[in-house]
C-alpha cells in the first residue's frame, strides 16, 4: 500500500516529510498544465526557476523564457503561462526556462527534499497514477495554490489522483480525504466547478483565459509524464 | 452581504486580513467544544493562554487549570480537554484557565488583529450563524487544525457555519467553498465521517475519547455564544 498525503499549500510544506518519497507537484492554473501540454506537444525540456532574473540569465544561453507574475506574462519573456502558447510548433525541440507565481516555487522547494518530483495536472492525471502504482513509494501531493492559499483546482487534481489510486493507497492525512470528497462532488462538471467557484478562475478574465481554463480542466488529455531530473523537467 | 473566508490552518493566518472583521475560532476536537459545553453548563469564564507556565500562574490566582499537550492532559492541571470534564457541577461559577496544542494558540493569534473573537464548535454552530447575521460584518473562520495541518472536523464546522449563512454571504476564497462541499458530503453522518476519516479521531483512543467524539460531533447541542472580551471568554 502507498501512503499518500496532500499539502494544500506550499506554506505548510515544511510540515511534510518528503525524504524517501515521491512528490507530485501541481499547479493546474496554469504552470504544470503548461509543462504537461508543452512537453507533450514537443518541447524538449523545461527548467523551473524561482526568479525572473534567473530566467533572463537562461535566455542568454538560448532558452525560451516563459512565465508570469500575478497571472500576467513577464514583459521581457517570450511566452506567458498559457498552455496554448507552450504547445506552439516553433517551440518543439526547444528548451524552456519558466518561472511562475506559485508553481515553480513549489517545485523548487520540493526538490530540496523529495526523492523524485513528478509534474501533475488534470491533463495527465491517470498516467501519473499509473506511475505511482508502479513505483510503490510513499507520495506527497503538493498543491501550488495561490499566493499561499489553498486553491480549488489544485485540490481537485489531488482528489482526482487519489481517486485513481484508492484501492492501492492509505490516506494518511485529512487533506487527502477532503481532496477526494471535493473531486467526487465536482468530477461530473469539472470545467463549471472551477469556472464558477475557483477564485483563480475569477482572476483569469478574457476569452483566451476562458479557453485556457476549459483546456486545463480536461482529465487525461495526454499521457505525458514529466519528471524533474538534474534540474530539468522532461518526459 | 457578509464576505466570508476560511483559514484552514493557523499556519497561514498571516495571509488573512482580520482587521475590522469577526474571527470565528474553532477546534472541534476538543478545545472550543470544551469551552462551549463548559460555559453552557455553568462555567463562569475561560481564559485561553499559550503556555502551561501561564496557566499554572493563573492557578495561583484561584483559576481551575485545564488543557492538553499532544492530546494528553497536562499532569499538573486539574482537568484535561474533555467536554464532559468541563461540564462537571463542581466547576459551575468557576473561572478556568486553558491551554491546548492547537485551539488556544489560534485564539491568541487571532485576538491580536480581529475586531471580535467568537468561539465556535459544532455544538453551537447555529447560534454563531445567527450572531453573524445580526452583526453584518465580514468574517474569517479560523480552523485550529492539528499541529499546523488542516483537520476534517474543523473544516466541517466551517462548512456547517457557511451552510447556515449561504443566502446572506459571499464566499471570497476557495477554502470556504471546499469546506461547504465537505460539510454537504458528510452532514448526514457527521459522527461516522469524523470517526472513520479524521486523523485526529484515530489519535483519540479509548472509550472516553469515543464518547467525546460523539458529543463534539453534535450540531446545535446548545445555544451558548462564547465571546472573547478583555482576554476572557464568557457567554
Amino acid at each position: 500500500m502507498i501512503n499518500i498525503e496532500t499539502c494544500l499549500t506550499p506554506e505548510i510544506l515544511s510540515l511534510h516529510q518528503l525524504e524517501g518519497k515521491i512528490a507530485v507537484v501541481t499547479d493546474v492554473l496554469r504552470a504544470t498544465s503548461c509543462m504537461v501540454a508543452g512537453l507533450n506537444a514537443g518541447v524538449k525540456s523545461v527548467i523551473p526557476v524561482m526568479t525572473v532574473e534567473e530566467a533572463l540569465d537562461y535566455s542568454k544561453k538560448g532558452y525560451i523564457t516563459a512565465g508570469e507574475r500575478g497571472g500576467v506574462k513577464v514583459k521581457e519573456f517570450t511566452i506567458g503561462n498559457s498552455p496554448q502558447e507552450h504547445m506552439q510548433e516553433e517551440y518543439h525541440g526547444k528548451d524552456i526556462c519558466m518561472t511562475t507565481t506559485n508553481g515553480t516555487v513549489a517545485i523548487t522547494e520540493a526538490k530540496k527534499r523529495a526523492d523524485q518530483i513528478v509534474i501533475g495536472a488534470l491533463l495527465n492525471v491517470t498516467v501519473v497514477a499509473e506511475f505511482l502504482k508502479s513505483a510503490q513509494k510513499d507520495v506527497v501531493i503538493i498543491c501550488a495554490g495561490w499566493k499561499g492559499n489553498p486553491s480549488l483546482e489544485d485540490t481537485l487534481f489531488a482528489g482526482a489522483l487519489i481517486d485513481r489510486l484508492q484501492e492501492e493507497c492509505n490516506l494518511t492525512d485529512d487533506a487527502s480525504f477532503m481532496a477526494l470528497t471535493q473531486y467526487k462532488a465536482c468530477k461530473d462538471n469539472l470545467v463549471e466547478s472551477i469556472q464558477f467557484n475557483a477564485s483563480h478562475a475569477k482572476r483569469l478574465s478574457g476569452l483566451k483565459a476562458k479557453s485556457d481554463l476549459a483546456f486545463c480542466a480536461q482529465e487525461d488529455y495526454c499521457d505525458a509524464l514529466p519528471i524533474l531530473r538534474n534540474g530539468e523537467i522532461t518526459i
